[in-house]
Order: C-alpha cells, then structure tokens, then sequence
C-alpha cells in the first residue's frame, strides 16, 4: 500500500512499539500505587512527560497528558471562565469549533481566513478592538488539510498586549516543523501522539503556569488533578518514545518530506485543470492539498484506494460525510473545486518510488 | 512479587497482547477513513464492541467506548438535565462522587449506607420520597474497596417504578461475578478494560436506548457523536479480547477466586485483633478488606512492599493521600481502625502458594 494520509493518522514507529511492549506485558502497575510495581510506572510516565516536553520546548510541570487530540483541544477551551467570549478561526478542528460554539458557558466568534488561508488580522484586530473583546483566542499553528502555518509568533504578541490568552492546536505541526512553545509565545498548546508515530490514545494539552483551567475529566486527582482517571501507561510512555525521536530526526525528517514533496508536486504540475490550495504561503513540508477541475474528490479516493492507495478527501473526521472542506469554504473556493479536492500528507518512511507511481497512477485516472 | 492488587489494576492477559499487536503494527488506519485501511480497523472496533456488548448482555449499539471507567463514570451523570438533581451512595467512586458534587448544572444528594457498606434502603426510600426526588441514582454493583455487591436488581425495580434513571459503576464487578445489563434493569453503567486483564485506557459507557446524554468530548463524531476523538483502536481490540476471554473462563475464575479468598480468610483469622470489613454480605470472590487493631495501614503496605508483596490501603486513586477510607469510614468504622485497613483483591492467576506465603509474611509483620 501507499500511504499518503499521514495528517489522518501515521503508523506507529517500530522503536516506539518496542518501547511500549514492557508496558504492555511486564511493567503493569497503577502508577497511584504507593508499591514498588506502581513506582516504577509512575516514574515511566515523569520520562515520557519530559520527553514530550523536549519536543516542544516546554517544562515538564506544565504538560498534561490527556487521551488525545481531542480532549486537548475540548479541555483548552475551559480556560475561560463562564460568561466571557471565546474566538476560533473558522478553520480550526471540529474539536475546537464544536465546543466553542455548544458550550452554553461562553459565547463564540469567529475569525475568517484569507483566499491562501491564512488568518485575517484585520478580522482579528476588530474583534479585539469591540467592548466586548474575547478572554481566549484559539488558531491552529498548522491546518489538518492545506497544511498551512500561521502567524502564531505575531498573534501572540498582539493578543499579550490586550492581555487575551492564546491557545493553538499543533497536532499537525509537531514533528513536521520546529515548534517552541516558550518562543510562540501561547497560552495553551494541543499535541497528539498518533501524528508523530505514537500510538492513538494518547496526547497532551501544554499549558502555560498562569493558567487556570476546569478539568473536565474529574475524581481521582491524576496529573495533579487537572486530568482525572488511571493513565494510559503503554500509549504514554509511546508518545514520550516518538516525541524522542520527533525531535532527535526532525531536520532529517523534514528535508526528506521536503524533496517528496517538491517531486510530487512538479508531477502534479502535469495534470491539466489540476490546483494546488495555498501553494503561495508556508506550508507543512508534508501536505499537498489539491482540486482537480470536473472531478469527484470521493470518487477519486475511491479510484486510488482500489489501486491501493491511501488519501484523503478532506480531515478524516469529516470523511463519513459528503460535505465540501469546510477548510476550502472558508477560503472562498468554489464549491465544485472544492469537492474535488483531495489531501496527499506524507511520511517519514514515504520513497521517491511512491511518489512517482502515486503521479502516474493519478494522472491516468484523471485522464479517464 | 506477589500481585494482590487486581482492584487497582490487572496484569494483561498474554492472548490480550497478542490481539493488540496487529493494531499496534500493521493495522494503524484511521476508523474513520474510508478507504481499506481505515475499513479493516472500523471493523476490529466493530468486533471489539460485539465482545463487550456480549459479556454485559447488551446490544452492541449501546456501547460508547470511552477512555476508561473515569470518562464513563464522568460522561454518565451528563444523562441528567440541568436543573435536575442527582443521588449518589456516599461510597461510590471518587470519579462519580466529585462530579456529582462538583458539576453546576445539577444538586447532588447522597445515600447512606449502613455498617456492612450495603446502600440503605430507608435513605434511598426517603429520597424518592420528597418533593425534590432525584432524575438520576448512581450506586456501584460492586465496591473497589469491600468489595461489597449491592442490590441493584432490587433498587432498579424500585426506581423504575418512580421513573427515575438509575446508574450503575460496575468496574469492579465485571469479570468477576456475571453481569447482565438488561437484567440488571439499569439504564447507564460503566465498565473498564483495565480491572479485567485488558488494556488500561479503554472503557465503556453502556446505556439504554431512552438515555440522552449531553456528549463530553465533541467534535469529530465518532462513537456516533456520543464521543468524539479517534478511536484508541488497540486498547479498544485488547478490551474486546479481555471481554470476551472473560465471558469465556468467568465460571472458572470466579471458583478458583472463591477458593483463594477462602483459604486467604482462614489464614487471616488466626491474627489476633484482625477484622474482615462487610464479612457477613455478599461480596466479590477476590476481595478481602481488613483491619487489624493496632496497626498502620500504610506502615503496613510499605512492610509488605519490602517482601515483594502489593496490597493496597484503599483505593489506588486516594492512595497518596494518608486519609482514612471514606468507604469505612461511611460504615461507621471507628477511624484507627479504618486506618489500618488493607485490601487483598486476588486475580485470576494467583496460586495457593502465594496466598500461603503471604499469610506467612503477614502475620510475621504483625507479631513484630
């Protein structure tokens, strides 16, 4: 198989699974245990943190490990207190969007992208500048589906001025580009382990120590008491594996995708009526978002999986439906473009070889 | 080391591992993609639901998979409307305890229990009695820390009949003594993998097809939207092997538990000043709580630790904290000796030498 849909879910990593295997069979322990066998859990979870922490240049004190991408996301959002605003770009997560707008705490805006997909800080400057400004704004630092990266560094500096705390979601950037959380300057940082080949099951919320949060998982008082319920040891001390590695080869990693991903696209160059979204701005060196003029984007990922290739028709959560990328809608493409638009995101392990039989397999069901 | 501490976590089973491995290795798709590699892991989700379902005599359908029993003890209490108000017996869960009481949206009462930890039917009666009678009942099958099983069949019917909704946290019963969520004639309960030889980080909400509850996690819509976030498909296959070798050998352990715990309990009463907590109701076939006049319950631990022995002083979640067990001390317990309590729960692959040793070395400790 070719597996070109690593923004949906990356294979775990063989040093990660062997890191994770005595925790599957011999180190079984509850870490809230006072006995040796507990002890020596609990002290695979302090590494695994540290390790998740080196990745984004975090203390280790201020990560909370949470079962994923998700959660992270839900639990951000209830940094605000009730009765103060929150605002989300219109091409955040569903796991950011949803509850922003469900939760009858607090009330919701919305901040609109550019036609490349970059957030409009003339939008964000007239939210921040109305009387009734938000208490937390939430803008990933790189999008699921055009893998375009934000201005984090200069959102966040605006937003200190105005004393407005600033979450970012940076499931899709960790491990793809160097991520600081000290040098964006954000409140509250999402990551998740099943995008840098760890296991699913787990991932992190990274706050900073000025923040007071309302846990939503309660009763037991694990993570100091900011994440309830016994910890998932095995996908942790995984997530703290790949985090090693993340950081130990990301330049490696990232020149590798880079030169994948310059191929890939000269090949795509090829195939007449076909667009690259957001080629002009920064993007994940991994992900390639492209429409196809009078093609189906559902039908051609049905075409390429039965020659066994795997690609998305827009974030795998929003798969199940048939709706257009809420992500191209929001950047004003036309909805038949946008309907044909499929998600290419490489992989570590990904081979020019691929690359190239993923082109000429595309172009020849393009040309049908 | 001697393991004796199944209610705070269970070793997993070999064949549990084994089932994991695939989804750990090859099988890594996400369930929601749709293509073949996201199908074939849609379809072990499916099955893993099916064995759960199966050894709680439930319809598959009325499984949500959650993160574990925290999350479904959590996610249960969101059954109820805000205005309305939930009862919980005082010796329940710290996971559904706090939220009861924390949460805004609902009051919380709570219900007695009398000295052998059995839920008080005169304070359930006065309860459903007033004016301001619950929407909601949460009261465990069984008790982590007595291992105490209550009447549920009995307070089921009873509330029924007053359309009140009834939970109930069955983590530590399940795996250990037959569950049957229809006969149980509950509308909500709570299972977790980890306390039955699978995964830690897997559990389950199981609910009534008339139960709406107010989702948790959201955004992404897995689970059909009661629970959002991609699915942690190798705890989740593990918890379904776990279930199903449950159902398989339940028979089996539960008499070879019940023979343990009985050769366990002859060689307890010969110390002097030793009481077994709820010796005289129904309890678990693994369970011994006691208390031994005198004695430092954590002192105690600590001791056994040092021969290589795991016992717990109260539930793994409180354990960091020295307080006496709440559990006791709602039995009206008098508190030196609550504590120096320490509980003995036995698991399917202890062996009569272990219990023999473990006699030996308490009772050594004791003298001294």
């Amino acid at each position: 198989m070719i597996y070109f849909d690593h923004n949906a879910t990356t294979p775990i990593d063989e040093r990660v699974v062997e890191a994770m295997l005595p925790y599957l069979k011999t180190f079984y322990g509850n870490p809230s245990s006072l006995y040796r066998a507990g002890r020596i859990v609990r002290s695979a979870i302090d590494t695994a943190r540290e390790q998740v922490a080196a990745l984004v240049d975090a203390p280790p004190s201020q990560i909370i490990f949470t079962s994923g991408g998700t959660e992270a996301n839900n639990l951000a959002l209830r940094a605000v207190p009730t009765g103060l605003k929150i605002a989300v770009s219109v091409i955040e997560h569903p796991s950011i969007i949803e509850p922003a707008i469900k939760n009858r705490k607090n009330e919701c805006a919305s901040i609109a992208v550019d036609e490349n997909g970059l957030v409009s800080f003339d939008a964000l400057e007239k939210l921040v500048q109305a009387s009734d400004s938000p208490a937390l704004v939430s803008i990933m630092l790189a999008n699921n589906e055009s893998g375009v990266i934000q201005d984090i560094v200069g959102v966040a500096s605006f937003l200190k001025a105005k004393q407005i705390k600033l979450h970012t979601d940076a499931v899709q950037a960790v491990g793809k580009i160097p991520v600081s959380f000290s040098q964006l300057g954000v409140d509250l940082m999402s990551l998740s382990s099943h995008k840098i080949y760890g296991p699913k099951g787990s991932g992190a919320l990274v706050i900073d120590k000025e923040v007071v949060l309302e846990p939503m998982l309660v009763g037991g008082g694990q993570e100091r008491d900011w994440r309830s319920g016994t910890e998932n040891v095995a996908s942790i001390v995984g997530f703290g594996k790949a985090a090693e590695l993340a950081l130990q080869e990301l330049e490696l990693r990232t020149e590798h995708l880079l030169a994948l991903r310059n191929k890939l696209e000269r090949g795509l160059k090829e195939i007449p009526g076909l667009l690259i979204f957001s080629e002009q701005v920064e993007r994940l060196p991994n992900t390639v978002f492209i429409g196809i003029q009078g093609v189906d984007g559902e039908m051609l990922l049905m075409q390429l999986d039965q020659k066994n290739i795997a690609v998305s028709s827009g974030s795998a959560c929003a798969s199940a439906g048939a709706k257009a990328s809420p992500v191209l809608t929001a950047m004003g493409v036309d909805r038949q473009l946008a309907k044909s638009a499929i998600r290419i995101s490489l992989g570590k392990d990904n081979t020019e070889e691929e690359v190239n039989e993923f082109n000429k397999v595309l172009k020849s069901i393009v040309k049908r």
